[in-house]
């Protein structure tokens, strides 16, 4: 079995503008592009071109995303959102965030010009949003958040490393920053919000599978933590140290050990020691942590227990710990409509059972899932592997992925107009009824 | 019991010589002075005036060391050297190697004032190293290694911070690089050496006692650990990681849980974790490991368990590990005729029963140690801190250590005399016995 001809077709064109969008990068030997910067504008630019080529009304909204729009069978419908993002982290790969906005593309693309919008009871919306990884400001999921209805002024005051003003920044982008709330859709302009996304994970290479649907994003909570100890010379006995590092080595040590019991996913991913000195006891050792868990539930039972642990090991080595919570951001459950419309349409692209995985990483759809259902699509990548220049994606399974998504949105509508069909032969019956009783 | 009363006057000059010596920094708001640097030089101006004023006669030898001799009962004989070092680490104390040289130097005058040189069987020569923290160049012990005929000229290679060679800095000094093995002493000219001490360690604290002698110079090596995993995305599960940082953590911990159960002392003092990435797992993980024992099998067979229980974590976190040996010294035992003369010293001075320390800390005295016997008196330092600017030593310690440290050289001048006399009196007694056999 393969994918439909168009989307064998539509994935050698997704594959060749992930290329393309690599080349606007602010890293010389990598690739970087971040909220609200030149290399954003040029891609807005080269993607805006594709849209308008597909059919698409084209527009940058007030929070810096670009959005694409195809209306369905009469102007001005609410929206079916298909987004994901285009910035970047620093020295990233070509396919995290870019590969679900090309491919959402070429999807609306091939409805439009099969005809397939014009019978849609919904607009088609492309989102490439201006923010997801927060790798400029710090803050992350910004254009999702501002179209989710969840922007916040303050964030304005934000700067990046070379000390810009987020606000500034809106201006340099030609943006006006008192306006960003209004990107913001509601409930009456919009019907649901689908994304297309690298797995992240090396579960479906492990299934061997293309595709899964979502069934949750995670919760999930960073901190920074630090460990106050005092520096003195190596030559200090053991009893009268006050080890920092050592300290927090045996906290990381409990981390993984609590953390894989719990069948979370921990992180310590950064970590330094003060003074430094190769006979100098650290006086003072800092680590970050990331968590993240299934549900806002066993996020938090989960942190009790490492904090519990802390405390105690801090109690050993005659340290003491204090924790600043840098991120937080509770689970976000997919819709079990618009997921059943997904596996529907795996099931017709792969001809396969399609399963649903909890997704550990974060995703715009997190921050639109405060004003609409979510749901996600995900497509293998090689090893698993994300945000390096290693991440990879195989061409044919972009082409079930965008076979699986343009069925996605056909089974929407279908059901929608079930759903209406419905709804108007039980009104046509409840009339029936009434004109019976009436006449009776 | 107070220490001699010229000691209690000596102990506020060397009190105030230190403060005075303290504002000799490159640092603004700090003592930082390294080998061969325009502190240095101003350092050597002012100590060597002050040698001058005690009857030394002084000079800089070809180390770049600062020297100053007192003549014995007669000129020309071989010299008991009396040393420490005055360079120091950035951001140091008043008190670590300077506190030696300065005590050293008014024991001298002392001696020399009182007349007391004028029967000594040995020279006195009080040395200032120029390098023995190794700050500026990376390599240690660099003016007493040269004193000690352990010179290596591929050091003149080295660097600074600035990309200044050793050899240029030699030059920039006014010396000569091609020459600066000619520091050497040799056991012709030199009997022994003594080097007095702040303790950098709690024990005299504990035992509220002024000082002690060492037995020995822990043996030390130092190494840079490296650990190399796989960076990906904190969303991957916990069998497919490669966390080079968890499995640092979990080394780390293993290596405070090895020495101390071994009886050393082990330090993890720098570490840093790549990329750096609150959700990304590290792919790299490096750390120093220090690691000092009283003796140089024991120091062996700790690193062994160390090198074991390592490779299985590594095997356990699947990343693999390699390290670099930065550094190693053997351990210097002190020599028990020396250190039997500073214990009585100590015992005259205090009036309490003397003991010997283990020195975790690395002194000049282990490269001096190659060429000749050496002892060293220890002096309480607060709190044990040391290379910290909240080093402090107590001035009637300092007036007992340089009251023990004068006693130990007459100690060492009376015993030398005492095995004179008896060798004098057995040749003549064998001589009077040759006599009777020969008249039998």
């Amino acid at each position: 079995m393969s994918a439909a001809q168009w989307a064998e077709d539509a994935a050698r064109t997704i594959m060749d503008r992930c290329d393309q969008l690599a080349t606007l990068t602010s890293m010389e030997n990598g690739i970087e592009r971040t909220y609200l910067s030149p290399q954003m504008a040029k891609a807005f630019e080269l993607v805006g071109g594709w849209m308008r080529d597909a059919g698409l009304t084209v527009s940058i909204d007030p929070a810096g995303n670009l959005r694409g729009r195809a209306e369905g069978e009469r102007d001005g419908l609410p929206a079916l959102v298909l987004g994901s993002h285009l910035d970047s982290v620093p020295d990233a790969g070509k396919y995290d965030g870019i590969l679900g906005v090309i491919t959402a593309l070429s999807v609306a693309e091939h409805l439009v010009k099969s005809g397939a919008t014009a019978t849609l009871p919904f607009a088609l919306e492309v989102v490439g949003f201006g923010d997801e990884e927060g790798a400029r400001f710090g803050a992350t999921l910004l254009g999702s958040y501002a179209l989710g209805g969840g922007w916040n002024d303050e964030w304005l005051d934000l700067t990046d490393a070379d000390g810009v003003t987020m606000r500034q920044a809106f201006r340099d982008f030609g943006l006006d920053p008192e306006r960003v709330a209004e990107a913001a859709h509601t409930t009456e302009d919009a019907i649901g919000y689908l994304e297309f996304h690298i797995e992240q994970g090396p579960i479906l290479e492990q299934r061997d599978r293309a595709l899964s649907s979502v069934s949750s994003i995670a919760a999930a909570s960073r901190y920074m933590v630090t460990i106050h100890g005092l520096s003195c010379h190596i030559a200090t006995p053991y009893d009268l140290r006050h080890d920092a590092l050592t300290a927090a080595a045996e906290i990381i040590t409990g981390i993984d050990r609590i953390s894989r019991e719990a069948g979370t996913r921990a992180n310590v991913g950064e970590i330094s020691a003060e003074p430094g000195g190769v006979n100098v006891i650290a006086g003072k050792a800092t680590f970050s942590l990331d968590l993240r868990a299934g549900t806002d539930e066993l996020r938090d039972e989960t942190f009790a227990r490492i904090w519990d642990m802390a405390a105690d090991v801090c109690e050993r080595y005659h340290v003491t710990m204090d924790r600043e919570c840098i991120h937080t951001a509770d689970s976000a459950q997919c819709d079990p409509f618009l997921r059943s419309c997904i596996e529907e349409g795996i099931e017709q692209s792969e001809g396969k059972e399609a399963f649903g995985l909890i997704s550990y990483p974060g995703h715009d759809g997190m921050a639109v899932a405060g004003l609409l259902p979510i749901a996600m699509l995900y497509v293998r990548c090689k090893g698993g592997i994300s945000h390096s220049p290693l991440e990879s994606v195989r061409e044919d399974d972009v082409a079930y992925g965008a076979d699986a998504f343009a069925h996605a949105i056909e089974n929407v509508a279908t059901r929608l107009r079930a759903a209406a069909d419905e709804a108007e032969a039980r009104s046509a019956a409840l009339n029936a009824d009434v004109v019976l009783a009436m006449e009776a």
